[in-house]
C-alpha cells in the first residue's frame, strides 16, 4: 500500500507543480458536505490510505500530513504507517493547526490549493482569511483527482425509491409548503438544498448511494414560485418521476442547479456550513444571503407521530434481532471460538430476517478488551481478537428499517471481571440514567444537560472524549443535526419529537471500553407556573447487562429505572420471542 | 415626578426635531459601557424615572418606551406610573424587539438617534443592520443630553488612590507587561481599554466616581512602547502622579484618548463589546482591528495568592459582622418593629467596624415575605414591610475592604415556616451544594456546570430565571467578567483563580423569595490519566439557617457538606467573637 501511496501522492504533486500550486488540502467530504460520501469523493481515502470518517490530509511538495480526531488516533496510525504521510493529532496542545503547518512550509505568497467543489463554503471564507494572515492564498479553481485518480468510481446513478406516507407521516406537498413558509419567516425568498439526508426527508425519498447512509445524490432549491430537485436522470424511473410532478416538484439534472441558482434574482436562504464554496459563489453577488441553519433541517430533526411510532415498532423488531444476538453470544463464547469479526456478521444475519430491514446504519462496532477501548474501532482480519471468557465486549450497531434507524450500544460481562471493571461500568450506567431522567424547562441547550451523563465520572477524575448524543434521522443518516448533547456549545434547543442518542463511555487505553447507548425522545413532560418542562423517553429494547452493576453505587430511583426499564423490555419483547428466548430475556431483565 | 418626565421628554422631542431625528434611543450606560455609571450619565434614568441597573429607553415624537428584563418588571411599572412611557418586559414573546417596534412606528427612510458616545461599537454595529433591513437609518453624532439636561452633574473628578502591592500582589508594571505579551501574542499591537475595573486593576489604583464600584473614570492605551493613561488631571495628586510615573506610566488628559487613537498607526486590540462607538471609530481605517475579549479582562478575573488571601482575610471580618447582623436580627425580629429599610443601615453599622471597610459592593437587597421574589428588590420607605416573626426574609448583602469583594445571600426563618417553604428551601440548598462540591475537567465552562443549581428544581418543574454565579472583582466591581456561570452559553471556561458567586434561588411571585449564596474560588482538584480536574473552595463564612432544612431530603454527602463547612465557618469566625457570640455561632453551626 505505502508504494501505491507514494505514486499518488507523486501525481498529486505533478499536478500541483503544473497549477502553481505550493500545498493542497483534502478534505474528507463530498459536495454535498456529507459526514460519510460515495466513493467517487473518497479522495482522502484514496491520496491517503486512512479510512476513517473524518480527517484531512494536507500536500506539499515535499511533505505530506493527515489530521485528525482522538477517535482515529490509532487507526491513522496502523494505516498510515509506510507512507510518508505525517500523523498530525488534533486537539493535542502541541499539534499545529493546518495554517500553522502551512505557515512554518511554505514561503510568503506561495499558493495553498482546495476544490471548491468539495469544501463548505463557511470554512472556506475562514481558511482564506487564517491563510491570508500569514502572507498565504487560498486557490479553490483546481480539482485534481479527475485528472489523477485513474479508475475514480462515477458519482452514484443508483435509482431511489418513495418512501410512502404510511411511514414519513406527510407529504412532500405538505413539507415543501411548511418551508416555504419558515424560509419566508427568516426574509429569504430561495432556499438551497445540498444535504442529501435533508433532500430524502423533504421529498420522501430514499436511495442507497451511500453505505448505511439511505440517501440519493441531488440539490434542491425550493421557493413559492417551484420546487426543483436536481438529479441524474439515470437515477428516475417513471414512477418515481411521476410521484415527483404529482407532489408539484419540478425535475432538473443533477448539474444544472449551478446554472439555476445563478440565475436566481432574489434572496437565499442557505447555511454555508452545508454548502460547497462552488455553489455559494453560484450565488449572484447582488442577491441577499441568508446563511442560517437551514429551517429545513430543524424541521426534520423534529419528528411526527407516524415517524415516533415507526421508531417504537423499529425498536421491537431490534430488539428481537438484539435478544437473538446476545443468547447466541452467550453460548458461542462459552463454546470457544468467537471472534471480534463474526459479530457484525451475526448481526447482520439476525437483523436481516426482520420485517422492513433495509441494512445497517453504520459499520458495527465490536471491540473486546482492550479493543473496546478505541472508540470508533473498526474490525478488520488482523486486528480481530478471540473473544475470551472474561472481560468486557463492547458491540454498537444500529440497522436501517423502512420505519426507523436504530443505534444501540451494549457492553457485556463475557466472563470474570475486576472489580475496578465493575466499578467502571456502574459509572457508565449512572451517567446514563441520570441523562435518561432529566427533566428540562422548553429551551434547554443539549450542552446544559451534557454533564448528568459525566458527572459520576468527573468525581472520580474521568472523562470520555465524545459526544453524549448525537441526533438520529427517521430511515435517514444515523448521525443528524440539529441538536446534540455535547461538552461544546450547541445553540439548538432540544424540542418535543427529537431523537438523541445517550452514550456516555469510559475507556482504559490498552484494557477495555465500555458504552451503554440508547436512543431517547424529547417529549412533554409538564406544566407548572414556572413554564414548560420537557423529559426522555426512552426507545431502545434491549437488556442492560446487570452482572457488572455494583449495586451499593446505586440510588434507589436509579435502581427502580433500571427494574422498570427491564420491565418496559420484557413486556415489549416477549410477545414477539419464542418460549426459550422469552427465558433467556425473563432472566437477563429480572430485577436488580 | 411624572410632570418632570413629561416636560424632559418633551425637551428631547424638540431637540430630535431640531436635528431631524425621529426616535432617540437612550441606552442606560456610559463611555466606559459600565454597568453602574456614574450619575453624570444617568440619562436613561433621569429621562424616564427608572432607577433599574438595567433598560433602554426609546422616544418616537409621539411615544415613548422603556424596555427592560424580569429583574424590573415590578419597579419599572412602579416608576414609569404616571409617565407616558410604556413598560416592554423584555424575553416575553409578545414583547417587540426595539427594532420591531421603531419599524411599526416610524415611515421607511426616518432617522433614529444614538449617542455613539454612551453606545457600544458592537451594539451600534448590529442596530445599523437590524434597522436597515427595517428601511430605518441610525444616526449617532447627537449627545441631546448636555443640551438638555438643565443641571446635568459634572464628569466625576474625585481623586484616586493607590492600593498597595501587599494587597494587589503584583504591581502594575508587571501587569502591563504581561499584558504586552499577551496582546503581542494575539498579534496585534496596542491595547485601547475603557472598562474603569479593567483600568483600576491594571493600575493598581481604586476611586470612587461609581457608588459601590471603586474606580476612577478614565481610559488606558498600553503598547510596549508606552502606556497612556488618560484621566482629568484634577484627579490627581503629587503622590499619585510619582506612583504612575514610577511604574512607568504616561499621563494624558481623559479627553485626550480621542487625538491619541487616531494617530495610532500599527494594529490595535479592542474589545468592541467593551468600547464605544465614537472610540471605536477613532481608530483610523487602516488599521487592522483585533476585536476580541481583552486580555487584561481574563488576567484581572485569575487572582493571585495575595489577592486570594485577600478574600479569606476580608470574609472573616464580613463574616464576623454578618454574625453580630443576623444576632441582632433574631433578638429584634422578637422584639417587634423591625423593617426592611432597617437592614442595610444596621449591616452598614456592623461591617463599617471591621479593618479595611471601604463601603457596600451593592445596594443590599432586604426582601420580606412577598418582597423576597423580587429578584432585584430594592427596599424603599413606601415598600418597606415589617418582618413579622413568620416566613422567610432574604438578605443579599456584599462589601467592599481593601483586600477583597463580599456578595452573600441568606434566608432565613423568622418564625414558623409552611411544609412547602422548608421543601423549596432544602431545594435551593441542594442546588447550592451540588453546584459548590463539583468537579470538573480543565477547559469546562460554566453554562456545562449551571444545571447542577438547577437540576433538583427542574425535577420538581421549578425554575428561576437569572444567572446561578457572576464573577466577582477583587476589591472591584462585585460583577465582573469573563467567566460566569448561567444557562446561556459563555465560552469562557473557569481557571483556577477565578472567584464567581454560587446563588441558586426559587421566587414563588406574592409569596417568599429564596436564595443561598456563597463566593467560590475555582482550584485544581486533581490530575489523573484523564487529565486536570478543577473544583470549587467555598470562600464566604457565614451560618447557613437550618432551621428550615428538611433533612430527609439531603443525600448524606449534602449532610456532610452542611456540616463541614459549619464547622469551618465555626473555626474560622469563633476567635474573632466575644464569649456570647461565639455562644451564638456554636448554636447556629450545630450539626444536624
Amino acid at each position: 500500500m505505502s508504494n501505491v501511496i507514494h505514486k499518488r501522492l507523486d501525481a498529486l504533486r505533478r499536478f500541483m507543480e503544473e497549477k502553481g500550486l505550493h500545498a493542497f488540502i483534502v478534505p474528507s467530504t463530498d459536495p454535498h458536505m456529507s459526514e460519510y460520501p460515495a466513493s467517487h469523493w473518497a479522495s482522502r481515502k484514496w491520496i491517503s490510505g486512512f479510512s476513517g470518517s473524518a480527517g484531512t490530509v494536507v500536500v506539499t511538495r515535499k511533505k505530506a500530513g493527515l489530521w485528525t480526531d482522538s477517535r482515529y488516533f490509532l487507526q491513522a496510525a496502523n494505516e498510515l504507517a509506510g507512507t510518508e504521510i505525517e500523523l498530525f493529532k488534533e486537539a493535542l496542545p502541541q499539534t499545529p493547526s493546518i495554517e500553522e503547518w502551512l505557515a512554518a512550509e511554505l514561503e510568503k505568497g506561495e499558493h495553498v490549493g482546495i476544490d471548491g467543489n468539495v469544501y463548505a463554503a463557511k470554512e472556506a471564507f475562514s481558511l482564506t482569511h487564517k491563510l491570508n494572515l500569514k502572507g498565504l492564498h487560498l486557490i479553490s479553481d483546481y480539482n485534481p483527482f479527475d485528472a489523477i485518480w485513474q479508475d475514480r468510481p462515477e458519482i452514484p446513478k443508483n435509482p431511489f425509491f418513495v418512501l410512502p406516507e404510511k411511514y414519513t407521516g406527510e407529504s412532500a406537498r405538505k413539507k415543501i409548503a411548511r418551508i416555504c413558509d419558515s424560509v419566508e419567516k427568516s426574509g429569504a425568498e430561495f432556499l438551497l438544498v445540498a444535504s442529501l439526508d435533508t433532500i430524502a426527508w423533504i421529498f420522501n425519498i430514499r436511495g442507497n448511494d451511500v453505505k448505511c447512509n439511505p440517501v440519493t445524490v441531488s440539490y434542491a432549491c425550493i421557493s413559492r414560485k417551484e420546487t426543483v430537485l436536481f438529479i441524474d436522470p439515470a437515477k428516475l424511473t417513471d414512477e418515481t418521476k411521476s410521484y415527483l410532478e404529482a407532489e408539484g416538484v419540478t425535475i432538473a439534472g443533477y448539474s444544472e442547479v449551478y446554472d439555476y441558482v445563478s440565475e436566481i434574482k432574489a434572496s437565499v436562504c442557505l447555511d454555508s456550513n452545508k454548502i460547497t464554496l462552488n455553489l455559494y459563489n453560484t450565488v449572484p453577488a447582488e442577491n441577499r444571503i441568508m446563511d442560517i441553519p437551514s429551517p429545513a433541517d430543524l424541521m426534520k430533526s423534529i419528528k411526527n407521530e407516524t415517524e415516533i411510532q415507526g421508531f417504537c415498532n423499529a425498536m421491537e423488531r431490534d430488539g428481537v434481532a438484539l435478544v437473538r444476538f446476545f443468547m447466541w453470544l452467550e453460548k458461542a463464547v462459552a463454546e470457544g471460538g468467537v471472534t471480534e469479526i463474526m459479530i457484525p456478521e451475526k448481526l447482520m444475519e439476525y437483523r436481516s430476517l426482520q420485517d422492513n430491514f433495509v441494512g445497517e446504519s453504520f459499520d458495527t462496532i465490536a471491540g473486546y478488551g482492550p479493543n473496546g477501548a478505541i472508540v470508533h474501532y473498526h474490525v478488520s482480519p488482523e486486528s480481530s481478537l478471540e473473544i475470551k471468557p472474561e472481560g468486557f465486549l463492547l458491540v454498537d450497531s444500529g440497522a436501517q428499517y423502512f420505519d426507523g434507524t436504530t443505534d444501540i450500544t451494549r457492553t457485556v460481562a463475557v466472563g470474570p471481571l475486576t472489580e475496578q471493571m465493575k466499578k467502571d461500568y456502574t459509572m457508565v450506567l449512572k451517567g446514563h440514567i441520570s441523562l435518561a431522567t432529566a427533566i428540562y424547562p422548553q429551551g434547554t441547550r443539549g450542552s446544559q444537560l451534557d454533564i448528568l451523563a459525566r458527572k459520576v465520572m468527573w468525581d472520580n477524575g474521568i472523562n470520555y472524549l465524545h459526544g453524549t448524543g448525537h441526533g438520529v434521522g427517521h430511515f435517514l443518516n444515523v448521525h443528524e443535526g440539529p441538536q446534540n448533547i455535547r461538552m461544546n456549545e450547541n445553540p439548538t434547543t432540544l424540542q418535543t419529537g427529537m431523537v438523541t442518542s445517550n452514550e456516555p463511555g469510559l475507556y482504559r487505553a490498552g484494557e477495555y471500553g465500555i458504552r451503554i447507548e440508547n436512543l431517547i425522545l424529547s417529549q412533554h413532560e409538564t406544566t407548572t407556573g414556572f413554564g414548560d418542562f420537557y423529559s426522555f423517553k426512552t426507545l431502545t429494547l434491549c437488556p442492560i447487562d446487570t452482572t457488572p452493576v455494583v449495586k451499593e453505587m446505586l440510588a434507589k430511583e436509579e435502581i427502580a429505572w433500571l427494574n422498570e426499564y427491564h420491565r418496559f423490555v420484557y413486556d415489549r419483547l416477549s410477545p414477539l420471542l419464542t418460549e426459550d428466548e422469552r427465558r433467556w430475556l425473563k432472566e437477563k431483565t429480572n430485577e436488580i
